[in-house]
């Protein structure tokens, strides 16, 4: 006999409907010099001068741009340190130094999270899930990516001077922080309405100068997912945003949703293709954890704030490849996990 | 004005008290050839005969752990893949690729975490609190570790024959799945009552043949935490166990908890002084996100089915630390993650 207690509240398959308020209070981004002479660049609410932010390495630098982002945000929101229950956080380094060394002196417990460049969404998922369920009042999101950090991680050296495809991305090098709360403020950027957590979708594709290509597939199973699950149409969105797909990817994607029924291109924005403009020589756009989260902070949260949108799906990407993985001839699987955000006006 | 929303459960700091019953309905270990001649040999659902399972690479071989200790869970079950709305899961490697590589084929999402060793705690611990409030029926939570892929990630190639201080740990092969539900079962383990996430602690030691030293002041801090904020006193529980800090960092745990008025040496256990015995010549002990996971679902969960133990605070401990950030000199922070289970009986 099997008894029934937790209630369950109204799910699709992959989705989750949050079922009381959860706000995204403040937030806060950090970026790097070439991401602020960008079409964002005055959005920001730092713009580094020199990217190793004052610190002796790369590795360094991406902590501190991790540790900044989350100081702003705590900042803004009116909240002590002590307020904020537990940190989500995570980042593309093996073993994501990044946040191991960045946010340590936080002295709030810590939920280490990995979904590669879908990690932003990632850590909004679950601590939305945390504050929903009542387990947390307040809790922190922070993800990050530099672009000389992922290069050694994944690529070559920089001093290696490696020539790099049009179909390649240029990492982000930024940081995004949010402040997700059950209590309603006077700051409140948006709340978080609906989760779709993604699976591992994996086409063969074993090209790391073209991920856009490798994590389509996956953009396409969660928006698809998210749709079907809430029984909605790419219409009902204001904007369906994928992470770091960068041009390539994007083609893909609409193709993909095009043989599904579904025509996205209407709606369809890629935080890697709008964060550099033509003249910066980014190839395919931005791309890391950082790129969509310094979209989401700088950009989408103030359209859904001044009421210019009132519905998105946020879908950052992820490619699951680590450089073990590629030079034992593995291929490149990815993952989306999409949240739904809508404006408070 | 201020207003709450959301109900909140009774909380101390750091710690959750889950509200409702979230049962481990199943578990499965699966373990390498040196783990099958330890003491707990008989325990595990299945030991290979051969630590590449069959496999090419190390890599492989760790997912194909996960993998099967994946499927024996579900199969134990009687639930169909289907039914678990969401994979908790995560590894030791560079871009947690044993996760990625392993679990694509069944084809739940996933939420990828990275805890270092820690990382089963955290995975049941999110799991746990997706399911007590109450946005899935049932989740599942893998994780794993390899001698071998570990030794290549963390330290030298194998080939390279490096010599051991007896202060090390041997990574652990071996992989834990769990499959956590909110209906209640004729197969079900043991229940989650409580949960404290822990802060990174960093004591500045930076010796990586000494991880036991490196994590027992985040051990020492979560456990100190969760018996404040529950009020309680070592005696309240059969067992503490640790995951890895083998016979230096048990030593160091003692006396930090002894130095804040706490004497557990009666209740403590560590997962990873217990996994093999003397004659098997792996210095301090075993280590690695397979170590307290295999011990957990093949021995700890056996102790609370039959009884003999009615309440036991399971806390696995991680050093958040990289080869990049060992090579450029950085400490190893600590990290514990507490997840209290009760017996059923």
């Amino acid at each position: 006999m099997e008894i029934s207690t937790g209630a369950i509240f109204e799910q699709g398959n992959q989705s989750i409907k949050i079922p009381v308020p959860v706000y995204i209070r403040t937030s806060a981004s950090v970026a790097g010099t070439k991401e602020g002479k960008g079409p964002f660049g005055d959005c920001f609410d730092m713009v580094g001068t020199d990217d190793k932010f004052g610190c002796d390495t790369w590795e360094e630098a991406e902590s501190t741009l991790q540790k900044e982002a989350l100081s702003l945000a705590i900042g803004k929101s009116g909240l002590n340190q002590k307020d904020i229950k537990y940190l989500f956080a995570g980042d593309l380094l093996g073993q994501s130094i990044a946040s191991s060394f960045g946010l340590g002196s936080f002295q709030i417990p810590l939920v280490g999270m990995y979904g590669a460049c879908s990690t932003c969404g990632l850590t909004l998922s679950m601590a939305a899930v945390m504050i929903a369920g009542g387990m947390a009042e307040h809790a922190a999101c922070v993800t990050s990516s530099h672009f000389a950090s992922a290069e050694k991680e994944f690529r070559f050296p920089l001093g290696y001077g490696n020539q790099r495809p049009l179909s390649a991305t240029w990492t982000v090098t930024g940081s995004g922080a949010f402040i997700l709360s059950s209590v309603k403020s006077a700051h409140d950027r948006a709340m978080i309405d609906g989760l779709t957590l993604g699976r591992i979708v994996d086409y063969g594709l074993k090209d790391s100068m073209n991920m856009g290509a490798c994590m389509a597939p996956a953009a396409c199973d969660t928006i698809y997912h998210h749709l079907m699950d809430f029984d909605r149409m790419p219409s009902d969105y204001d904007k369906i945003i994928t992470g770091d797909l960068g041009s390539v990817g994007q083609k893909a994607l609409w193709d993909m949703m095009r043989d599904k029924g579904m025509d996205i291109s209407k709606v369809h924005m890629d935080c890697g293709m709008e964060i550099y403009d033509q003249s910066q020589d980014a190839h395919a756009g931005g791309s890391g954890c950082g790129c969509s989260a310094v979209v989401l902070s700088a950009y989408i949260l103030r359209q859904l704030e001044e009421g210019k949108w009132k519905r998105v799906l946020f879908v950052p990407t992820g490619a699951l490849l680590s450089k073990t993985s590629f030079n034992e001839g593995q291929s490149i699987p990815g993952i989306a996990h999409g949240v739904e955000l809508v404006g408070l006006k």
